[in-house]
């Protein structure tokens, strides 16, 4: 039993991925068809379990017994791999109901992906999967398979030379090309797949469902990731916050960042593919690495298989040549490592050792140890023990291949690092294949170009910090109010919001000449005065705004200038009173939205205010309702972050403040999140340190009813 | 006779890539020692020259004869392989000009870059070189060799297994070690290299010179360049000019943009890494690819090596699974090709075609044409001819290397592009380097991963968007001044530019209060109105600034105002009169300022105004004199550019007169570069289209007389 089985939503996976027993229904002699691929697999691949081809017009299949009709199968099956076209779809999976199989996968296409008709189908095969408690796989995918246990529920050409090398990744992918592509990079590239599954159409089973489980699979080491779009933004999360609960570092593609991109996303496989910078906050609230490129993505996965991670990010460099020095010092900007310098202990050491080499970090060895390889052993001593660096790439360009100086070179390496391999390090080298291994299994990470290493490290320090970090699950309300169906007033958002502990400046309003030296003195001065009136449009026109209202003297005549204004300038207008608010200090400002999105929901937007910052689309995004940490890691991820903490002499400004309105409109955001459609706080006001944060102006539209 | 032989600067390169002879001198008989290595690989390489091994204890060398002494050969050389210590360099570089050798390279290390006793020696060979008129390589170099002629100046390590096959690049590398790195990669990548050369500490060839004369070169198609630092910029902007002028692309490798990079690189060769985005700026000028990562260079110049270059950036995308044309999709935004969508008679051949994929760009073929391959034949036919496009990306994933498709699949796709391999054509696989070899004989380019491929065609785009573009060659000065070598006051350096036809707001001083009423109106309205007065620096605590001045009246009431104040805050203040000013329109603020670079000169730089545009580094660089639209382009280059094109509804702004007065700036400070330390223009204010750039405020520091 697994941990899986305590999640009801992850019914019969364990039957799915490591079934005693599989049904192939429609099995087929031809291995080059979809109906004889599956079956040829399981066969060539040794599967340990009973086989069960179905098909009613053959005895044998493959040279197995075949059976006519699931009824016949001598044991209830734990999964069905259904090779049947379209309208023979229905009845199989019923059958399969009955007869109380665990799960299926449905190959076929043909569905949602090209319109309605199938997609109507696809919606009953849904359904009587749900109802029957089957764990769906499909359709229009290319199956799943377990590696340890030689179970291929697939017919992708992927695997038509061999099944993957066992081994720690697992391979979630909505496209079953990408997927199989994903798992040949990583054949090549040495990674061991223990699990690969293809989600296709996901009328069942989705990435999440699949992320979730294997997250929770204490052999899968890592997880690659593939998705052109996210149906349950719920679901999602949760396997999120699975994966880093688990430690389980997941490494993910996800297409349609592009216009042209996210339009073939939707023909492909019908799914939304969202905005995609909620993607990029989601990944960073939950620890994900989104790769750029499929080379990233793979070698991201290279790294972190292997399950050793960095403290910290510490770099320790060494190379045969300055100039590789400098590129991985350039390398490491760019990825956010640090290339701290050497301690004098260390220095010293590297001086005595190597008078032609540099005694600091990066390290330059010179190839003069070439003549004494006991130089190159000390010196990565020396890189760890003095350096204590959090991991350490050494450049070797060709060397470690070399014929005459091969061998040696990598016992001195092997001697320098030993000890300390926890720590992880990696080798920059051009080599063969067999030599790459070699230093592999030594421990040693291997790339063959500097920008791939440091990019490889430095998301291995992003994992540990994110592990590190517990994502909070506390669930704090604000108390929940009608928002009505109707668009709200400025005043009247800002009421409800305030309510919800969103700072506003303060102010009142004023309907009598008597109270307005005290209720001045008691918000404090410098005031801004304004006349309230419905029918005065444009205050600021007719002089029904005064600014910098110094005292209760000033206060009284203002009051009385705005009402003259008021009436001389539209007779007759009706007056409600005079508003009096504080004016507002100096301070930096801010946006603060809100969007409810389609997948993800409630999703808090964060970025500086002015046409700059919109024109540099220098904003960020967070899922749901966030803790202080949280808010604090959003405001850091804006690039304009340093005119927040005194930018240029400014003071600090208080960004405390600032993330606890942040999680105030996170708390309410969630609370209202079948109510709200969108909510924006242009601008909130950063004050300097100590003096708040506040909203200036705020924007609620309400969901109109559906 | 080459046309080098025109440039006196250029002279011997040709002595020195394709000797007619050699002279090794210190030739030893071990080939793994630096003495022996190149002329083993002399030998080796069948070098169809004469070979003089100089070494005056040995009667013959590796199995030729030897000679004492340079006199005692029988031929002058064409070039000296001079494998000596220090102590002895002199007198053999000495010996070299006596008997007219034409070109030398010096290997031995220890010179300027340990420090100054090695330094000056280096400036000592440097002056005999000079004296002599030989084309100096090195010293603390690995040499240089051409491929053709099996010339083998070098004993760098990376040739040990062999020399590099024949081809269209050329390698010029400060490091010997990255430039063994990127032989390697270009052989194992199928780039034929025909010219090879590190160029170490200097002394007497630097990297710009290489480049220079091996643009000049027929044979060679593109440059793959590293450097550290530039030495001279005048002959490297010589050099680049050259290699856009003869269409040779540049793709170059320069390290230190880090801090920590930076003193790595001046710590490894004694040269001035150099403010990088100057160097960025450079590249946008001549033309000049800088890769990031030395997978990119080898990349580009893959691509680049065929000397077939696009028209336009418009890509088509053909795919077998929809996953890959949404990443390839994202992958050109980002590489910003264009995704364009198909005519639609393309679309409805497509439709026709192939019911099951998609009838638009990228096109998913799905993999049903496996089943027909005339399928993918008519699809590229269609995609080429009916969409036009400038370049086609095929995405394959491991299909060309199945062992049951691969040959007939290379027929087809072979079929479909045959006509228009003019037009550059990648394909992504994975497949055995012998599958990928086919294809590229096919004239194909062949990457492994999507985000590669359109890196490399967008690189193409780039070099032929600047190729096709001349480069103004015109030298216009301004009337030259005298800055003098003290300050200069902001009014001073205001008139000086403002004669350099540099626009500032218009103003006149007025000393008389019966001057006033006509001085205003010559002016137009509103003014501001400043008193003018040595005594009193902070005119508006005294209220010596008035704004919005409407008429002549308000002007010569302000006059009196201005004085009166004047003079009751500061009594005996020596008064000069009172500043009239038209009042600026709204605008644009920009940011004009020049940098005198160590290496390249006077370098303008163009920025957006205000703490943001700071805080994001969006300023963008040009190097010496621009014309018109080289000015355009750098106003073009930054990020906040639609700030001036109408962002959110506003007007256009005038870029025309941005760039006059960016012209009018680089012309000034190049015509005053022996005056001129640093020039800024904070703000500038870019009015609407057609009201003309005003510069608000001016400052020149001079250069202090050294």
């Amino acid at each position: 039993m697994t941990p899986a089985n305590n999640v009801p939503a992850l019914a019969n996976f364990e039957k799915a991925f490591r079934p005693r027993s599989v049904a192939v229904i429609g099995a087929s002699d031809d291995a080059t068809r979809i109906s004889g691929r599956a079956l040829h697999y399981l066969i060539r691949a040794g599967y340990r379990g009973e086989i069960y081809p179905v098909n009613h017009r053959r005895a044998t299949v493959q040279g197995l017994r075949a059976y006519p009709t699931l009824a016949d199968v001598p044991r209830t099956p734990d999964i069905a791999l259904i090779a049947l076209p379209s309208r023979l779809l229905e009845d199989a999976l019923t059958d399969c109901v009955e007869h109380g199989v665990g799960a299926a996968v449905v190959y076929a296409a043909g569905f949602a992906e090209t319109g309605s008709d199938g997609g109507a189908l696809q919606d009953r095969l849904a359904a009587i999967a749900a109802a029957g408690n089957i764990r769906l796989f499909g359709p229009n995918c290319l199956g799943l398979l377990h590696t340890d246990s030689g179970f291929t529920g697939t017919f992708s050409s992927a695997f038509d030379k061999a099944l993957p090398t066992p081994g720690g990744a697992a391979i979630v992918s909505q496209s079953g090309a990408y997927g199989g592509h994903l798992a040949y990079l990583c054949e090549k590239r040495g990674i061991g797949v223990g699990y690969w599954v293809s989600t296709g159409n996901e009328a069942g089973t989705d990435v999440a469902d699949c992320i979730h489980w294997l997250a929770l699979q204490d052999d899968v080491s890592v997880i690659l990731a593939y998705a052109e779009g996210i149906r349950d933004g719920d679901s999602f999360r949760a396997a999120l916050r699975a994966a880093h609960d688990h430690r389980k570092p997941v490494v993910f593609m996800k297409v349609g960042q592009s216009a042209a991109g996210a339009t073939a996303a939707q023909s492909h496989t019908a799914s939304l593919a969202g905005a995609d910078a909620v993607f990029d906050g989601l990944c960073a609230q939950y620890g994900v690495y989104r790769a750029q490129t499929t080379q990233e993505q793979v070698d991201v996965a290279y790294a972190a298989v292997r399950g050793r991670f960095p403290s910290g990010r510490s770099l320790g460099i060494i190379t045969v040549s300055g100039g590789f020095g400098v590129q991985l010092c350039d390398a490491a900007e760019r990825g956010v490592l640090e290339v701290t310098p050497l301690a004098e202990s260390g220095r010293a050491k590297l001086r005595a050792l190597n008078p032609m080499g540099s005694d600091d970090n990066p390290c330059d060895t010179t190839a003069g140890w070439l003549n004494d390889m006991s130089l190159i052993t000390k010196t990565f001593d020396v890189m760890y023990s003095d350096g204590g660096y959090d991991s350490i790439i050494g450049s070797f360009t060709m060397l470690p291949d070399s014929l005459t100086y091969g061998a040696e070179i990598r016992t001195a390496i092997g001697a320098g690092t030993r000890e300390f391999l926890d720590r992880p390090t990696a080798l920059c080298m051009e080599a063969r294949p067999e030599v790459v291994r070699a230093y592999e299994s030594d421990g040693f990470l291997v790339f063959d170009d500097s920008e791939r290493a440091v990019t490889a490290l430095a998301a291995l320090a992003y994992f540990v910090e994110h592990f590190d970090t517990p994502i909070a699950s506390h669930r704090k309300r604000t108390t929940r109010v009608d928002l009505g169906g109707e668009p709200l007033s400025e005043h009247a958002a800002q009421q409800i919001l305030a309510d919800a502990g969103i700072p506003f400046p303060a102010s009142t309003v004023v309907t009598h000449p008597d109270d307005v030296a005290k209720a001045a003195a008691d918000l404090g001065f410098p005031l801004v005065m304004k006349i309230v009136s419905p029918d005065i449009a444009h205050k600021t026109e007719i002089g029904g705004v005064i600014l910098d209202v110094e005292d209760e003297a000033q206060a009284s005549a203002a009051y009385l200038t705005l009402l003259e204004r008021a009436n001389a300038a539209v007779p007759g207008a009706r007056i409600e009173g005079v508003l009096l608010g504080v004016m507002c200090p100096k301070g930096v400002e801010t946006i603060v939205g809100v969007t409810n999105d389609p997948a993800f929901g409630p999703t808090v937007m964060f970025g500086l205010g002015g046409m700059q910052a919109e024109l540099f689309r220098d904003v960020a995004f967070r899922v749901g309702e966030l803790d202080h940490a949280e808010a604090v890691n959003l405001i850091r991820e804006i690039k304009g972050y340093p005119l927040l903490t005194g930018f240029r002499g400014a003071a600090p400004a208080d960004v405390d403040a600032l993330a606890d309105l942040l999680v105030a409109v996170s708390r309410f955001a969630v609370t209202h999140a079948d109510q709200l459609d969108s909510l924006d706080l242009n601008p909130v006001l950063v004050l300097e340190e100590g003096r708040g944060a506040l909203a200036l102006d705020a924007l609620i539209t309400v969901r109109t009813t559906s």
